[in-house]
């Protein structure tokens, strides 16, 4: 929404002497207050003034920033998420890298032989592998450097991308699984693995966010 | 912009049957002209409708979202990168994926003696490696793996992150340099690089837009 240099005034008007009638923005700027009901009406229903009868208007405190705000944090994971990639939890770390490639996705989920999450594993987690010299990656289980439950940071589909977002900000983690709470065979629970959410589908909503127009 | 359910039933109306006059719109609600004059006056003023004389009102293709849009393309890269991490260009396979976890990095940039950016290196290039079994990275120049200019995708401190996360999405690269045109001792032009922006920049951008209220 771009305002109008007059709208930009009656908003800044309202800032510096809120509250303040229609007739008295309309003096100070020498307009009719017909000619302002529609600007004032727009500024309202864009909640950047409020009105209150017999008062006047007065600045929301809103800024055009909480717009944004809350469009960001209405979107759910569910509509932007990954198809998941996983692994068995029985492969070697060999494995893992060629389904990495193949797939050509930075982090793998590790499920059990239910589908049932077992643990994650990033690229920085293979990468450390080289650090103490060469190995036989097909001799090393996916086990050794994968992250385990119940450490794994996980959303589920129906969360906000903001949550989500957060999350891979302050756990430090390029992706996490999205999942779902089941009933395991066993009685106990375990979760499904049924997305991906990773920086990557952040950059993308990002860039399709801002081709709104 | 918040609309209320009457102005998304008349976006609705026009938007499937548009171009369409003030009354057809009042007679599939069931209302008079009168009482939709307002809505259409403030969907009109939002850049959400457009009327022509004679003609009636059309969707003008331009959403709600448009504020969201123009926020995001107008921060500049140079308000939310990263400090660059560099790695000299005779620097081994091995030395790189030191300095990637000493600096807690995904991607590296290669810089001549004159710190002028030669190539770029990630994990995926640097994991790659293990795919032909156990190698000695400390023989394996960073060369090998790396991507060389003038293939680098680049964008500057004053471009938008609009555009940078787009380069990053277009060109499935988890982070790009940011750089400035320097004259080089030989005559030649190089880039000099200044930043970094990555996808993490971009997810904690994401989270702090939608931080606002």
């Amino acid at each position: 929404m771009e305002l109008t240099k007059r709208q930009e005034a009656i908003l800044e008007i309202v800032r510096s002497n809120g509250p303040i009638t229609s007739e008295q923005i309309a003096d100070r700027l020498s307009l009719t207050r017909a000619t302002l009901r529609p600007d004032l009406a727009i500024l309202t229903m864009a909640g950047l003034l409020e009105a209150r009868p017999r008062v006047g208007y007065f600045f929301s405190g809103k800024s055009p920033n909480r717009i944004v705000a809350q469009k960001l944090r209405r979107i759910e994971v569910g509509t932007v998420m990954s198809r998941p990639v996983v692994v068995q939890d029985d492969s070697s770390t060999h494995d893992a890298i060629v389904a990495m490639f193949l797939e050509d996705c930075g982090t793998l989920f590790v499920v059990d032989e239910q589908g049932l999450l077992q643990g994650v594993v990033s690229r920085k987690d293979l990468l450390k592998l080289n650090m103490g010299g060469p190995q036989d990656l097909q001799k090393l289980p996916v086990g050794i450097v994968m992250t385990r439950m119940p450490n794994i940071v996980t959303v589920e589909a129906g969360d906000s991308v903001w949550t989500a977002a957060k999350k891979l900000v302050v756990h430090e983690v390029d992706a996490v699984p999205v999942t779902r709470r089941v009933a395991r065979s066993d009685g106990k629970d375990g979760l499904e693995v049924v997305g991906r959410l990773s920086k990557t589908n952040i950059t993308r909503l990002f860039v399709e966010l801002g081709e709104s127009t």
